[in-house]
This record gives C-alpha cells, structure tokens and sequence, in this order.
C-alpha cells in the first residue's frame, strides 16, 4: 500500500505564517507562556477555530475543551484518522513543543483541500487540552479524558495554584464544548513533534521515525516527620523531612547519572515543603521522581536502587515517606504496521532520517491504548525544549510534515 | 547588692489566667497560630494594651509596632530596665513560646504595683514586634528596629505572601504608633523565654541561668541552572538547580550530624524551586541554610565543610550558586555582671537550676548590642517548640518568673 502512489507536498509558506501567528499569543522572552485555560490559550483556541471554520471544515468540541478539526471522507461512516498534538505550553515554553504538531495537522488538511485529495476515511486534526500540565498539576488532560484514563468530574475539580477549578476556567473561556468525551472509534493517531532531544539537530537529520518510547515510571513521595526549633533541638531527635527529601534528590541524580551511558535518566523537578519558613525544622516534604530508561528491564533496576536510596533516606532523617502518586507510560508500544509505512514513504521524501525512541511524555501514549499509532519527530535546535529559547529550522521541518501528510492519506486510504 | 534582700513573689494565679486568655487567641490545634499583623495578633495586642492600661501604666507604641508597658520609677530619668520578648507565634506554633517572656513580665510589673514596691528606675515590658520571621521573612523585626539593624523603610516595604506590605497590614490592625523607634538609652534587659530544648525537663530542672549563645550562622544561596525537559534531555546536559540543592541539604544534615556530639546543629529549613512543575528540569533554586556551634571555633570549621559540599553540589548538577544573604547572631556575650547577680539570687528561689547556653535566636541577641542583657530559661515538655504540642508545667516555670520579678528589682534599685 501506498508507496506507489505519488508524494504530497505542504504549503510550506502557508504552515510558516500559521506558526508565526501562534508565537504572538501569549509571547514571553524568545518564547511563549501560554498556559491551559488561560486568556492566551483562548486566544490561540479561537484562531486555531477560525482557521477551520474558514476552510470549510466542521469543528467539535468536546466537554473537556479538546478540539476537532474535521474534513470529511467518502465513507465517513468508517472511523477517522487523527493527528494530534498540544497548543499550550509550559510556563516558560517554546513555540514548536506541540504546537507544530497541531498546526502542521491544519496544514495537512487544507493541503488536501486545495489539491482536491478525496479520502476514504474522514481525517482529523485535534488540539489536545492541557497537555503540559503547567497549570492543573496533571498533564495529558484531554486525552487521558478521551480515552477514558481520567473522569470528567475528577478532571473539573482540580485546581489551580489560585485554587481556580477546571471546569470554571474552561466554561470561563468558553471551551466546555458538547461533544461527548471519546467513546466513538479511531482509526489510527499520527503525532507530529518537535524531538525535544539534540540527535536529530546534532547528525543533521530532517525525520526521526519513531519506532518506540522510552519506559517512564514516576511517583510522589509524601515524606512526614515533625516541626522543630533548628536552635535547640538535638541532630538525633528531629524527623526533618526536607533533609529525607534531600539525600533522596541527591540519591535520584546519583542514580540517572550511573545510567545515563545507556540513555538512562532520572529527575526531581517538584517539590513542596511545609511550613517551609526559617527556624523550622520542616515536617512534610512531598518529592516528585521521574525515572526512564530505552530497556524496561533497566527501569525495573532503577527502581530497585530508588527503594534503596529510600530507605537510607528515611532512616538517617527519622522519617516516614508514603507513596502518594505513581504513574508510568511509554509501554504501548507504537504500531508496527504503521511504523512499517513510515519507513517506506520517509526515504521518498528524504534521505535524512533515522529511527528512533521517544524520550518524552506525548498525548500519542495515551491514544496508543485505543487505536494504531505512531509519532513522526522533527529536528529542535540543540535538543533545547521547555525553554524559551526552543527554536526549529524551519525548512528542515517541512519533510517531516510532508512524512504526516502522505502517511495520513496513506492510512485513510487503505482498503477495509 | 540584691542578696540581703527580700525575695518578692508572683501571683500565680493570675498570670495563669493570663497565659490561658492568651492561649484562646488564634488557637490552632493544640497550639497557636499568631502571625504577625493578623487580626490575631491585633486581639493579643489590644488585650495586652488593655491589662496594661488597666493596671495604671503608661502604653506606648512605636512606629514599627513595638508596644511598651512601662511602670515609672521614682527617678523616671534614669533609662529603664526592660523586660521583653514577642506575642507572634509561627504558623504552627506553641502557646509559650515568647509570650511566656512578655506576659510574665506583665506579672512583673502588676506584682510590684500589688505589693507597692517602688523602684528608681522605671521597668518595662515590651511585646517586640513580629519576632518569628514566619509571615514577612524576617525575623527580630521590632528588636531590630529598636537596635538600628534595619531601617524602618528597609521594614516597611517587606511583604508577606500574598504581596502584602508590612507597613499596610500594620497600619491596619493599627499599630503602626507614634513612638520614636529606639534613639533613648536602656539600662539593661532581661528575656525570660522556654528552653525550646529538652534539658531542664529531662533533668528536672526548674530554671536555666543562661550565661551566653550557641554561635549561628546562616547564609541563603541561589542555585542558577536553565530549564529542559525531563525526558529526552541527556543526563550530563542538564544544568539541574533542585539537584544541586539536594546534594546540598544532605550534605548540610551530615555535616550536622558529624558535629552532633558536640552540640552542632544544622538546617535547612526553606527552599523555594522554579519552575517546580511536572516535567520540567528546575533552572533555580534557593536554599537557606543554618548551621550552629557551641564554640565559635567550631562554627568556622562547619562553615568551611559546607564550602566543599557546595563546591561538589555545583560541580555535579552544573550549575552556578551565589550567596544572597547571610546572618549571624550569639557573638554579643551576655552581661557578666547580671548573669552573676543572677547567680546570686537563683538559689533563694530554687535549687533546681543550672547554667546554660541559648541556642535559638532571639531578641535580646540583638538588645545585648545596646544594653546589658541576660536571658532566663524554664523548661518547656521534651524540649518541643515551633510545633503545636508545645508545653510547659506551670507549677516549674514560676522559679523562673520570680528569679525574673527578683533580678529586675535588683537591677532596677542598683546604685547609679
């Protein structure tokens, strides 16, 4: 299937100023500050809805804010194609993380309208909501909710560091939409993203055909011991929580470090103290610990010095730690048969390409779990990413666009 | 001077009655929170002001809110005898700590006006303003003041967490008085304060005659790093500001431990991360260290092995540090003259006591900069502070507070 019929090509011009557009809403320094339900992410919500509308394409949105940008099939009774990615960013993030993934999608689409490309299978573009989990404290939002990882009353009460609701903030900026959440079948998900890593920039690659993920593994430790004076209270009598969380931070970069020859990584990016003011021993710590590793019998290793570490940790501060979150992803694995097109139709658009892992957590995991699916990367400058200066090179992004473009017909093409 | 005298007594009962109308203002659990400026420590305030006023003396408050209950003396020219402490608690604070100082000394001053005893100099009790540090960060504001240390300005402009200036929120619980701050001679202080530490009770001691300070030090550091993403970001590109902090904290809790036998302490108390958000490595991070020594030999020992801990953390995490506050405090001996008139008049109250050093900060380390000072201690349970469980065993805390009734008279009446 596929290799045979002709190769596709974007408007590249059209998909620059598309981008262009984007890194104005919510600019912050060289990047972007466009966090989840936020005045900004209306702004780029409204655009990105009146970018479909004006092409004639029908647009959803559902009770959670993901929109759907649709153009039709032949048969649109089949289920439809997707291609999805983020429009919010970090904090300080960059204007690609994502947000090519959408835009590139809208390319897609108004490519094959201005070509008259009929399809069999609908195609369609989706903004994600609250991937970035800047704001809510819990990434992926839209489409843990899609595929039914996430309860649309547990994703509505949660909260801002304002204390501001979900579900207040999205009715606030008008995206409480009335589709149904999911439940209606995919064909198959293609996400396109910038790398966030530097091998693509650094070999002089244009397409990382991803072939798998990384084995990711988290968890919240909730450490617990008791407020003192830091004058008079003796070394041997506290339980100061914050010292567990330090040698367990300094045990979890001892840990990455030891594995990073084979690509393992850990990370302590979160972490809140109680009371957390001078003259206080403080009593509560709660540690966020992010492990992965490209072998998933080395993250079970990982693991294992983790508990260790712990153990020494809570020991030598006299004090409790209970597990209060723990998640994992990237074991889904993409979809053979669509990483076997990618890998056909990839040398006929350029010969600059390589397989790859992905190393970050991406809304294409999630969507693994109920439909075929795979992930196209294209170069970032220096593997730079949530970081303001996160940039691209933009005509060595064409290719890997113009990879979804023909890969997306491909599959809403093929035969039932 | 002093020993041929009598030995005045206290009205137990009533400063009982006292301390429990205290305990109801801001109770938190089985403790206080009493933050400085809140409508809380606004009713402490007017209550105090209002035993003050209806005992017949003369109430003063001074600009940064340093509230003076003074009971003239029959030469009121001389400059008075002071005793102060502080009515603000932590945000999870004890019933005593501070305010046992400032409320016995009202039982001070209401017992000499009982049994008519005239003094030559005039005596005060001072409630020194927001001592704690737990609500602007800061601590010793008023003493500091009084002393000079800080600039009213400097004072004024500090704000709390919710943006709130200290000037503002003491206008507005109306405090903010028309006394000059400091500028006029002090004859001398005394604190009565809870040990904070386990010793008098364990020991069964009623009174500890403090003859001087553990030496403290402290230093806040800014770790400087830059933001990536913890997925794809190789391990030995990160420049990770949590990371280095964490090396840090337990370095600093080793450091501690190792000079425990001694009577080292060490802590880290505060830390404040950025971007500290799910998947993000933090850029920043800072990190307020204290570290405390019986001998000031030893403290500089401490402080050069916090050194190399932070030469390895910067070194492993790649990221720069910098030093953006430091303090020190316990370097003013206590006044030799009146630790011996206390030596003096200790016995004729109880036999129960012992000589020992102060360990935590407080205001009268600042006052010995202006003005003999001597600090008496009473035992406080298990030597539990800066924690809601705080306790004391009354019937053992009043030695302390006559020892104090006894030494301001002596002090007060000593020939000029």
């Amino acid at each position: 299937m596929g290799s045979e019929n002709e190769i596709y090509r974007i408007d590249s011009e059209r998909l620059r100023a598309t981008l262009d557009a984007s890194s104005e809403i919510g600019r912050f320094e060289t990047g972007l500050k466009r966090l989840a339900l936020t005045d900004e992410d209306k702004e780029m919500r409204d655009l990105f809805v009146s970018w479909g509308r004006e092409a004639g394409f029908d647009v959803k949105v559902d009770a959670v804010g993901n929109i759907f940008i649709r153009r039709e099939g032949i048969d649109p009774s089949l289920p439809p194609v997707m291609m999805g990615s983020h429009l919010d960013t970090t904090i300080r993030g960059g204007r690609y993380d994502g947000i090519l993934g959408v835009l590139s999608g809208l390319e897609v689409l108004r490519s094959l309208e201005d070509q008259g490309i009929q399809t069999q299978r609908s195609i369609e573009v989706v903004d994600w909501s609250d991937e970035e989990g800047a704001r809510f404290n819990t990434s992926m939002i839209g489409s843990f909710a899609f595929t039914g990882k996430l309860g649309i009353e547990e994703i509505y009460a949660k909260t801002d560091a304002a204390g501001k609701r979900f579900v207040d903030e999205l009715e606030r900026i008008g995206y409480r939409g009335d589709a149904p959440v999911g439940g209606r079948p995919v064909d198959s998900c293609i996400e396109l993203h910038i790398e966030q890593g530097p091998e693509l920039d650094e070999e002089g690659l244009d397409i990382g055909l991803v072939t798998g993920s990384y084995s990711v593994r988290g968890f919240r430790l909730a450490f617990e011991g008791e407020t003192s004076h830091v004058g008079p209270t003796p070394m041997d009598r506290r339980r100061n929580a914050l010292a567990a969380a330090g040698y367990m931070i300094a045990a979890v970069n001892d840990i990455g470090l030891k594995h990073a020859p084979e690509g393992g990584k850990t990370t302590c990016a979160r972490i809140d103290v109680w009371p957390n003011l001078y003259g206080i021993v403080p009593s509560k710590a709660e540690l966020s610990i992010d492990y992965r590793h490209p072998e998933e019998e080395k993250v079970e290793v990982m693991r294992r010095e983790l508990e260790e570490a712990l153990d020494y940790a809570t020991d030598r501060a006299r004090v409790t730690a209970k597990t209060i979150a723990t998640w994992r992803f990237g074991d889904n694995d993409f979809d053979a048969e669509m990483v076997d097109e990618m890998r056909k139709l990839a040398p006929r658009i350029t010969s600059r390409t390589k397989e790859m892992l992905s190393q970050a957590g991406h809304d294409a995991y999630t969507l693994a779990g109920i439909a075929p699916t795979v992930m196209i990367f294209t170069p970032c400058k220096g593997g730079i990413t949530h970081n303001t200066a996160e940039d691209i090179d933009f005509d060595r992004t064409i290719p890997g666009v113009e990879l979804l473009l023909n890969l997306v017909v491909s599959r809403a093409n093929r035969s039932v």
